[in-house]
């Protein structure tokens, strides 16, 4: 596997990005090594999303402060797998809890597998990161591998409880929130696993820490406020090529984005309920057809192969009573149209570049990383999260 | 909290349980201390499945082997609440991979609050339970906080491999599988976390090892066959009330259980057909209605309401391809008639019974082990593993 130190300056972020994921991708088939078993097939599974693509920005994180101060790709490889692992878990379970459908340009693993074989697969990444901490030990030492494994606790517990803070918004169907609100939720589910903690333990896998971690803190949280309100506005925008997961997702799961609460704040009282109670509604099932079955109905009924009692019993028996009533394409429509009339997306990227110069700012003001690729790569890096929305 | 060593000397094995488990729920409600954020209210389903009752065994386990040794309840209680919250977690994602309605007496998790929170509370209870085993590096000394750490690493790997190999029977839908086949899957998926690693954990905290920890893999894998196996019988006929989880669940699922496994391998070739090709069809979705669609469908087209081709359309859109149909209520009917008149649960009685036999006599054999109030407690513990078949 190539060490990133000792392969030819690059030509910029891209680049550096692709070598720290090979160097990656490598370490994790090493640590999951050849199938203990043989029956389960859990290994491939395990493999599955990582090994579909996507940016390996967190071990990039790591390994550019890590070796940014004169570290080893080595003291910091396991850490930073390990790190990756933890995201593909999250991303495996987020796609069960969201329903979404696709995932870097193919089906979710929960629509490949089913959700038992899903939840399981995400269960297995999170356990099996644990032994990659410990192993640290032995390769750097007993000190600095207690301070990573507390990161990572503390990591994880940040992590879960902003995922149940978002939950519980959509679940309570809240409006009442501003930026503020916004920003401490994302802080907690994105900043700390994405952004933080990447950087930190990779100082902490040089030999470094102390006061070096208050700013990587600042800078983490500038960065992953820039990056979730991009993400949430790429998941209204982008082309699903690019972008690798459906389109709009964020709405059918009424998500409470800066988007959605700004518009909700911005429009008048009728709007606004119109609004809220849009979001309140369900997302239609994607595995029972479900979609499909109120157009089926009434097609039957128009064609007088179904009565219109038998309509309504069917209906009530599937789609559930009024309360679970289920979202419409004309429904999310109405909501891209409040968004737009509302300002609320230029709000959210003038509130994103925002964070990314706040970030640039601290990036700048680290007088103890010496220039070097890895540094240029943080810049880059900076950049490219503030860029996404343009 | 009332240390247990200092409570006097109780009648049996409930009475130790008891005071276990109060212990441990009053660790783990200190561990989770009051909510830092109060908005997200995972604190409340953390402790959701923990405080509705259950028999504590886990940490009922180390406790013993800790305090039979003359360590301290103080040394062992962290990690008792640890494996007791990864018991719950497992439980929270289990109920949903086996989409199990009732648990301990009450809707499961997910049914209560939906899949997406009981998704994230099971993968909190999982994160968070590491900082409890850090935390042991104060409270018992450096080396066997490590050593824990890695216990419970090896656990989860165990664990999930398990889990794995179950689900990955089922969607295979596999029947040439033998008892030996059933024991090294429930020794991964039962055993580590339930019996080996609880009553190695205790050791290790009571500052011993060694050769003290093979024989206790044995006694543990012994118990956890005896225990799984009872487990699967209760699930074919237990009073929910006292079970406190539905009844016939393994089969509406297809669990490969030891009786299923035998059943099918002692079937003439005809019963065997057919008790595969019902394993193999759908659960039944408690979400939607659906036991009740087809049976509404036949009613509505046997009174006019409903034309035979709208039927077909609507049972196509809602119920799936012919091979994802679902099992009925008669499938399960049949398929108890066959564990019966094949002697499957008769010989997993047995089965079970051998391994409670192995396990005592493992147990008697430990004389390191003094005899105290602890010690006996294991003993009595291995009669009610097996008295629960009778």
């Amino acid at each position: 596997m190539p060490a990133v130190a000792e392969l030819p300056q690059t030509s910029g972020l891209d680049d550096y990005l692709a070598r720290c994921k090979q160097a990656c991708d490598g370490e994790i088939e090493r640590l999951y090594g050849p199938s203990d078993h043989g029956t389960s097939g859990l290994r491939e599974l395990i493999l599955d999303y990582p090994l579909r693509g996507g940016k390996a920005l967190r071990p990039a994180l790591s390994i550019a402060t890590c070796l940014g101060l004169g570290g080893h790709l080595d003291a910091v490889l396991p850490t930073a797998a390990t790190l990756e692992l933890y995201h593909n878990a999250f991303l495996i379970h987020d796609d069960i809890e969201d329903d979404s459908w696709r995932r870097r340009g193919r089906p979710t693993l929960h629509i490949d597998h089913g959700i038992p074989i899903a939840v399981n697969v995400g269960d297995a990444m999170l356990s099996l990161s644990l032994q990659p901490l410990l192993d640290n030990v032995e390769r750097i030492g007993l000190g600095p591998a207690l301070r990573v494994l507390r990161a990572v606790a503390h990591m994880t517990r940040q992590t879960v409880e902003g995922q149940a803070i978002e939950l519980e918004w959509v679940r309570s169907n809240v409006w009442r929130l501003d930026d503020a609100d916004y920003l401490r939720m994302v802080e907690l589910k994105t900043s700390w696993y994405s952004f933080i903690t990447p950087l930190q333990a990779g100082v902490i896998a040089a030999g470094g820490g102390g006061d070096r971690l208050a700013p990587l803190e600042v800078l983490g949280r500038h960065l992953g406020a820039a990056f979730q309100i991009t993400d949430d506005l790429l998941n209204l925008r982008a082309d699903p090529q690019d972008y690798g997961k459906e389109i709009g997702g964020d709405l059918w799961e009424g998500k409470r984005t800066l988007m959605v609460l700004h518009a909700l704040r911005r429009a008048d009282a009728e709007d606004r309920e119109r609004a809220v109670a849009i979001l309140f509604k369900r997302r239609p099932s994607a595995a029972g057809g479900e979609l499909g079955l109120a157009e089926l109905l009434d097609r039957l009924t128009a064609r007088g192969e179904l009565s219109r009692f038998g309509r309504d019993a069917i209906a009530a028996q599937v789609l559930g009573r009024r309360d679970a009533e289920a979202k419409t394409l004309d429904d999310i429509r109405w909501l891209y149209r409040l968004l737009h009339q509302t300002g609320s997306l230029a709000h959210a990227r003038d509130v994103a570049a925002g964070h990314a110069r706040d970030a640039a700012a601290v990036l700048a003001g680290l007088d103890w990383l010496p220039p070097s690729q890895h540094r240029d790569m943080l810049t880059d890096l900076v950049a490219y999260v503030h860029g996404r929305t343009r």
